[in-house]
């Protein structure tokens, strides 16, 4: 199940330092190494997927669930915390870095200087429908195959 | 269940318009208005929920999954798409702008212009275990009530 070289298995195995806070049969959280704001955690799960693609479904919303407690912790520790954004990046265009799947829980304040930058402006509703339309596509693509 | 002037329950009910590519028993997914790139969706929880100290735990993961199956999806849609990002913003700190709780899925390819800025760096073990050890804190506060 582990692969060799990656950083997030070794710590999973407990061959790699890491500051823990939560671990159960399936998952594990600790700080990240970079952190946008003190507080700043991944969730990994402790079977190796790359991304979205691999990751099993039931396996994803466990991710899910400990990050949303994590979220929840943040707000009540001695941390500054008065938001809380959740983020994960699936493939290196959208900036993943550590390539076995990992949700980020970051704590936020006014002020903390993480920023994100985007050319968003309304569309009209006819490009949202063809959108929709080829998402709707994708769906289908996904549930014929179920690849 | 919903709150009057919020309009992704007006979306939920019908009474707004919205480009929609998912819809089951307690959730709904549909193309954000500014979006980050085309094929940019909203899931949404169908009852109203402002962030994740309101969301349900298992609403909270039924989101997750229909956003993991979205992201597949729009690697199978026509829409160009090399990764993508989940991302959830709870709290004006963290720029949620509408309050009703929504998972962005964002399809990202080089040269989209999404930008992400912070103040990375590595810190040391101690500061991380500092961190971890106040994270714990607030999981302690967390499940000591229930709250
Ligand atoms: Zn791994
Ligand atoms: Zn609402």
């Amino acid at each position: 199940m582990a692969v060799s070289g990656c950083v997030f298995c070794a710590i999973v195995r407990g061959q790699a330092e890491a500051s823990t806070v939560h671990e159960d049969d399936s998952v594990v959280a600790f700080m990240d190494l970079r952190p946008v704001t003190p507080g700043h955690l991944l969730v990994v799960p402790k079977a190796h997927a790359v991304g979205l693609e691999d990751l099993e479904e039931a396996l994803g919303a466990r991710l899910w669930t400990v990050a949303q407690r994590l979220a929840r912790a943040l707000r009540r520790s001695p941390l500054r915390c008065d938001g809380v954004n959740l983020f994960l990046a699936d493939g290196e265009a959208a900036f993943q870095e550590v390539f076995h799947v990992h949700l980020h829980v970051v704590p936020r304040f006014v002020g903390d200087g993480f920023r994100i930058d985007a050319n968003w402006q309304v569309r009209e509703r006819g490009e949202l429908d063809k959108s929709a339309a080829a998402v709707r596509c994708g769906l289908l693509a996904l549930t014929s195959r179920q690849s």
